[in-house]
């Protein structure tokens, strides 16, 4: 059945692309609507009265009739027409009306018969369609007709196929998601037949790769199912492109050797001070890397005390890593010598590739790489660090912090914004990668390494565009059960309108699709970049929430206030607090102070009543997250608070409760350093500011939803490992 | 005629508060909408045939006829209703018609006549509605009418009363804005007959202030006009509170006194480090204030080396201000001796008021104020600083860095937060001000103060709420065309669900209420509380711009895509540049560098590059405002970029060219020298992210739209002094 629909769709294709077409008739439409299931109009030829009725029982409702002749081109002129027919005797009635019209119109005219279609109920528009995005391919839409997705852009989207609890999840992603529940007195329509009718359409487009569009415009939506008014069907003549994929176990084999490598070869490396080839052979040296080192320049015999060769061919043994430091116009002869070698990796730091518009150089080192099966990261780019290796393959300057999160960024400056950032916060770092041209290596391959790398606890990554989107959301929803997953995607706003021919199309501006399918995937996307990085630094320390309930605890009633602000512009729930947890606040409290949420110890409080009612916080197993507000006062100091909540929550984390806690810090200047110092113990805290530790707060517990719901999907291969919200820690 | 109306619905409503009714029937609110202009269908009673047919020639449109006779309940079974009846025969002949249905169907039926009624148009629905806000009084609402109100909260909200331009503006400031000027084939509304509807209802609920909300829903909005198919109007039996009003000339002489004394006392001064009256003191005398310092204490003759006072009735000559550091209890006697030395400003530090639920006793210290002519700051606040006066009236550390930006918060812990982050980042400031329980002085007063200040340059305020929501927006009015007002409201999101009688009521969250009006007072919200105080930091260094010209100039090609992004989350517009300005940028960039906006002069270029750019961006006078993206290399070292950045900007200034210029440094820690060396030398510069140097552009560009458009408005006594777009400077 599904085989011989394809055969059906498949033919009708052939003919069309043909011809030429890349538009389908309607009349093709229909025949593609009717192999994959979906719901349009039922319309058929009846010859004699009979059949007129018995078409006119089978669609069940009323329907419209119309005569066809090849000599009526004005039917409704000639009386050939009539709308809303129920009923055996009417459209027997009607079936003669009709035919005696259209003889006495015109005479001469032959009578194939009569069209008998069914009527389209009155009910709610909504809009689904399908189109071919650059980065992810296939994805279908969704939104409400009219309106609501023209002016609103309401709309949303997911890869294609998709199935039917999916596609139903389509329709609570839009803001007014409300309305098809019914309001106003509406009654709510069959969600399920809609989510059946975005379920065909994205098997069809995933079916056809040359189906380019689908527009469903509208479907009427009613209590009793769904009916496309119409359906348009747009191919493409442009063949998909095709990329160089590679096997799971092969990029790990790779990367692994890339991240920790045993011997790496600088092709380039200098002992002149100020060139690049020197920077990364004194970084690599400097950075306390313990494998070998071996220097590759054919004018010397030693650089930095080290035998250097003429010949990356002339190193001994294995190498896994060629380091690049040399001019692009000399990148690819020694390309091939690192090919020849059997070297499985190449960074390419040098610039002067497709960036500055040498495209038929990148394209000529990728096909040598290709070739001898080397994998190349950049080429222009920073180079690599890998802490955990002591490992700093760059011209920029060691880093030692190591730590749980690996950042990668495509953009040189970017880089260095992720450096400074890291050394100034000293952010626990597994690795930092420079991506730049991504002429073969790029974020789905990195992401796949850093998943099983049992250093990293968390990825973030800076860029531009995916090469792969597939292979990205393969390798994200593979990596999110584990560890979260951020992506800052630049160029948000620059995507504006992209040529299309249907509706649906014209909708999927690059980021509309960006946003839901990262979404879907159980990114976590940074706002900002200085979101990205503080993201990175917080979530490896934040331990996974396990439920809900956050409970605010304050010294300063305005940070209280702020503070709840904040948790509800990040999509967190102020725990109601039942009333004997509520008696056992107000034990702590002065009888003016507040309990309920948030807990108010008021200002002027010791030290003792933070200590007793942030442990009520972290002993009560109904509580799951806390977030403390701390006022600068001389009855209790910044470093006072600071090391008391440390070492409450430290004796709890000990006792295997591990709540994530974040804090913010009003107070003079003695709050940065409790901060620091908070912060180097697994407290997430921040002075001057009640957003930021509310924020990262906010972004472990999308992560943790986000795992929570893919691996109940079942839409990893890999086990998780039971951290995040319900899970069992 | 206005006063005719007035006439009519003050009886109307004396005599349906006479009757204890909050509820208008129908018939009532038509008076109310007759007398008032409000369009709703027409409606009158035809006696005999001729009557019915003039009745429909003046309503000019189809009508909808129905038998009149008290014997006839159920009209429509009586045959008794005609419905989109048109033209003189029609109503002649339904006339009789549905007269003689009704005596067929009750030969015994009295009847009184055809009532002849305007059939409501088809069209856009809108809503249009007043509500009594509990901080802003009688405020007007407008959205789309049906799902669009319902479901996506798209409504907006101004003071009433206002006029028609005010009313029309209403019409763009909801999300669908374009469905009124037609989309989808539509045909564009009457805009100003919906405006019209707005001005008059808000005239309405602005002359009777016992009118609680209005519900016009829906208005039938159509190309020919606006007509509402209803009105409802609930009444309030709440007297509207009532506050002291002090003049203009009043306040401005208090406060000046308060911030520019010349003799402080202090009630409760005190010998003992840790007492607030010993830490008052220390801080007015390390501070450095040159007035007089005067320590009331009765038990001591000398406290820190000055004379103490058993009394402050007791202080010699005339005293500015009496600072508090008493116990809450003995407040009230103390003000009694302060208000008998007509002492105009009490400082009352004190908590044990309101906030601790001490209601009466803050009751009873605002009677004694008002009885002596008194003000109070309070209670429950750190004190206040004046910096230009070099005034520490706090119990915190003094501040000394002095600038154009004055501070105040309600809560005291947000004013230890401000205070911190001032101090490290050597925020200019020209007071900070702790607000508390506002018994009495509150932010109007302030910003009424500060706006006259020449010292204050910007005022930025925590609050949680306004007593006094009008004498604000009125302060504010007055304010923003010179300086700009930053608001932080707290509370946003708990306001949640009011009970309210209406629909208008029931969409008026205090949020958004706040949102809109001060938006219109052209106050700039800012998100949070880091927010408000890097605008608080920024504003003053910015000079305003003159023009929507925003150019991006950026070494890290990275860097120009996130600032882009910036620039249109901010509500800014790129510059298209002109081919002769690109062609000058090209002249300066390297080959495969990219001109066009941003400019993008590429990673690896000299300091010469950015300083080129830099000065064409400032010479040109098309471009209003730069944004620069820095990276940090070998070749342009962080601080080298700094000097040079500096040297140019003050140069042109140096010239009387005047633009904001703010920057991105990307790179090592080094970066953060190179960002304080730029802000102080009036270079808006932040590390390590691209979102706040826009961010805070973003704010001063919204403070300039806002201030021009108040001085167009002319809605300013005040005039402006021509700094902001399209000004003089």
């Amino acid at each position: 059945m599904a085989e011989d629909r394809v055969l059906r769709v498949r033919s009708l294709l052939d003919t069309v692309g043909a011809q030429g077409r890349t538009a389908l008739t309607a009349p093709e439409g229909k025949v593609i609507a009717n192999a994959y299931g979906i719901a349009v109009p039922g319309e058929e030829l009846a010859t004699d009265v009979e059949e007129a009725v018995a078409h006119a029982a089978r669609f069940g409702g009323p329907v419209v009739m119309k005569i066809v002749s090849p000599e009526i081109l004005h039917k409704t002129d000639a009386g050939g027409v009539r709308v809303g027919v129920e009923g055996a005797a009417d459209v027997r009635a009607a079936f003669h009306e009709i035919v005696a019209n259209a003889k006495a119109y015109d005479a001469g005219a032959r009578i194939e018969g009569v069209q008998v279609q069914e009527l389209l109920p009155q009910g709610q528009e909504v809009i689904v369609g399908a189109v071919t995005d650059p980065t992810f391919g296939k994805v279908v839409a969704f939104g409400l007709g009219g309106v609501l997705v023209e002016v609103l852009r309401d709309v949303t989207f997911r890869l294609a196929p998709l199935d039917a609890d999916e596609a139903l999840s389509m329709l609570d992603s839009i803001r007014s998601a409300e309305i098809l529940r019914g309001v106003r007195g509406l009654p709510a329509v069959d969600r399920w037949a809609i989510a059946e009718q975005i379920r065909r359409v994205s098997r069809l487009v995933a079916d056809f790769p040359e189906i380019a569009e689908v527009d469903l415009n509208p479907v009427i939506a009613t209590p009793e199912g769904a009916m496309a008014a119409d359906i348009r069907v747009i191919l493409s003549d442009a063949p998909a492109r095709q990329r160089r994929r590679y096997t799971r176990a092969e990029i790990l084999t790779s990367m692994r050797r890339l991240m920790q490598p045993s011997s790496v070869a600088v092709i380039g490396a200098s002992n002149e001070p100020g060139k690049i080839g020197n920077s990364v052979m004194r970084n690599l040296i400097d950075g306390g890397f313990s494998g070998e080192i071996h220097p590759v320049n054919p004018k010397a015999d030693d650089i930095l005390g080290r035998k250097a060769y003429k010949s990356v061919t002339d190193v001994p043994g294995e190498v896994d890593v060629a380091v690049f430091t040399i001019p692009a116009q000399r990148v690819a002869a020694a390309l091939e010598e690192v090919g020849r070698k059997k070297i499985p990796n190449a960074v390419l730091i040098p610039s002067g590739f497709a960036e500055t518009g040498e495209h038929e150089l990148q394209a000529e080192i990728v096909a040598i790489a290709e070739r001898h099966g080397t994998r190349l990261l950049g080429p222009n780019i920073y180079g690599y660090y890998s802490t955990w290796n002591d490992l700093c393959a760059t011209f920029c300057t060691p880093y030692d912090v190591k730590g749980g999160v690996a950042l990668t960024s495509q953009s040189g400056g970017i880089g260095m914004a992720i450096l400074g950032f890291a050394r100034t916060t000293r952010t626990g770092v597994s690795a930092i990668v420079g991506l730049g041209n991504k002429s073969d290596l790029d974020e789905d391959d990195l992401l796949t390494w850093f998943g099983e790398d049992p250093h990293t606890e968390c990825i973030a990554m800076h860029l531009e565009d995916l090469k792969d989107g597939r292979a990205f959301v393969d390798a994200a929803r593979a990596t999110v059960p584990k560890k979260p997953v951020v992506v800052l995607k630049a160029g948000r706003t620059a995507a504006g309108a992209r040529a299309a021919g249907s509706h649906t199309g014209a909708l999927a501006g690059d980021d509309a699709v960006y946003d839901d399918i990262l979404r879907q995937a159980g990114v976590i996307r940074a706002p900002g970049l200085n979101d990205m990085l503080e993201y990175a630094r917080a979530l490896p320390v934040l331990p996974a929430p396990k439920g809900d309930n956050v409970v605010i605890i304050t010294g300063a009633g305005g940070s209280g206030v702020l503070l709840s602000d904040a948790v509800t512009d990040n999509g967190l729930s102020l725990m109601e607090i039942p009333p004997d947890l509520d008696a056992s606040f107000r034990r702590f409290i002065p009888p003016f102070g507040a309990a309920g949420n948030p807990v108010d110890i008021t200002g002027g409080e010791p030290p003792s009543t933070y200590e007793a009612t942030i442990r009520l916080g972290l002993e009560d197993p109904r509580i799951h997250a806390l977030v403390l507000g701390y006022w600068h006062t001389i009855v209790t100091p910044p470093m006072v608070f600071a090391e008391l909540t440390a070492r409450v929550v430290a004796e709890f984390r000990e006792r295997g409760v591990e709540k994530p806690v974040v804090a913010s810090l009003a107070g003079d200047v003695e709050v940065e350093e409790a901060c620091q110092y908070l912060y180097e113990r697994g407290v997430v805290a921040y002075p001057y500011t009640t957003e930021k530790p509310v924020a990262v707060l906010g972004a472990k517990y999308r992560w943790a939803r986000a795992a929570e719901r893919l691996r109940a999907a079942g839409s990893s291969a890999v086990a998780g490992d039971g951290r995040a919200l319900g899970g069992g820690s």
